[in-house]
């Protein structure tokens, strides 16, 4: 059974200024919950499952330390879910500090300028991790990596790639060593580009693209051929066509 | 000034039972409410706008015949809208009969086999319209194309694709004669496939993929090469991805 108290803190955790107050955040659902407990990278401090879940999993969960596991009902559980229909289960996970591994290991590193769209970042999270590219850099502007709807796009991949939030004029320009890539609708035919071993891509805002300050520092503009009448793609999409082609 | 009985005559069109009834749906913000009309596909009967908005299409709106024009205020929208922050303008369209093109120019028709939610699929739209893909064949069990969050998400691309809902097991049987393609996680790299000029390319589901009866008819599957630990990409991403490298 849920107290009142209980389920308002967690509730609370679906706003970034709690989530930073208190350093936690929620991620739901067996899929997203498992997979973060199985990276090791994020400690987990409670869980609230249905009794079958919590059957299901019980010997998992008892190799864990220090976690509370309160059994729940399906009314409570959708009261504490961000999602529209809740699945099996929420856990809250501390948040943590990304291991910054950009020196040792550049390759292709994806920069995000401003990616506002919760979804978008989710799904870019994923992308990065299929197409094996280690570290994630976030504009300030970009929605937070820890929002509920971001955790649940990634599908848990988030505990395999590096989201690193900073001012990325300070950090491109720190960078300069390799070249800097730009998904833009001017750029030359990704066909064209061939297959890149170290880089920088940067994909830019929804509606706006990369800003021109950002723009500026950008050695090489890259441009998905357009068939039809579309203005423009998404913007995880366009990140997924241009990482299946170079990378 | 709205009344309330018109307030809930739009919201209640945010239901597929509603919008069927009626042979009505709603579709917001300048972009979008722009592109359906410049498309002159879809008949626009009503438009609930701020007064800037107004101004500034007074000349375009002119044009239009039998439509009733709403200003509205910034708090009567945001009442209407089905987005956390309403775009200037709403506005009613009537459904249309698909223009079923298949027979005339099949080249590459995207088949949709229980795509629910409704961000990939107005994604998928979108992407189709990059592409030059002109038809869209949906499972029954693919969300509405008509609901709010499609219609949002192909930014205007909807005047420009076919999508057409129907018993795809029988459309796939009636539509041999070129070759069907999948996407599938144990496909064939979709770099040796080349570029393919007439066929049809099948997208599954959001968790199960492409069904088994559906898969029956598959002449070839198609794998998007994985570098990283991502179990699975976004679906609307994977359909981006494969275009990209076939058309």
């Amino acid at each position: 059974m849920l107290s009142k108290t209980h389920t308002k803190y967690i509730q609370s955790l679906q706003h970034k200024k709690l989530r930073d107050e208190t350093g936690l955040f929620i991620a739901e659902g067996p899929k997203v919950v498992m997979d973060l407990l199985n990276s090791r990278k994020f400690v987990c401090k409670e869980i609230f499952a249905l009794n079958n879940w919590l059957q299901e999993h019980s010997q998992q969960l008892s190799l864990l330390k220090d976690i509370v596991v309160t059994p729940v009902e399906d009314f409570e559980l959708q009261k504490i879910s961000s999602l529209s229909t809740a699945h099996a289960v929420v856990a809250v996970f501390e948040k943590r500090k990304p291991v910054y591994t950009i020196e040792t290991a550049l390759k292709i590193t994806l920069v995000l300028d401003t990616i506002q769209d919760p979804g978008n970042l989710g799904t870019i999270i994923r992308i990065a991790d299929w197409f094996g590219v280690e570290n994630i850099i976030c504009s300030i502007g970009c929605a937070d990596m820890y929002n509920a709807k971001v955790v649940q796009s990634t599908m848990g991949s988030l505990g395999r790639v590096n989201v690193i939030y900073t001012d990325i004029i300070a950090w491109l320009k720190e960078n300069r060593k390799v070249k800097i890539y730009s998904a833009s609708l001017e750029g030359e035919d990704m066909k064209c580009i061939g297959k890149v071993k170290e880089g920088i891509l940067i994909i830019g805002n929804e509606a706006n693209g990369v800003s021109d300050e950002v723009m500026e520092l950008v050695n090489e503009k890259i441009n998905i051929p357009r068939i039809g009448e579309a203005e423009s793609l998404n913007a995880a999409v366009a990140t997924g066509i241009i990482l299946s082609h170079i990378k």
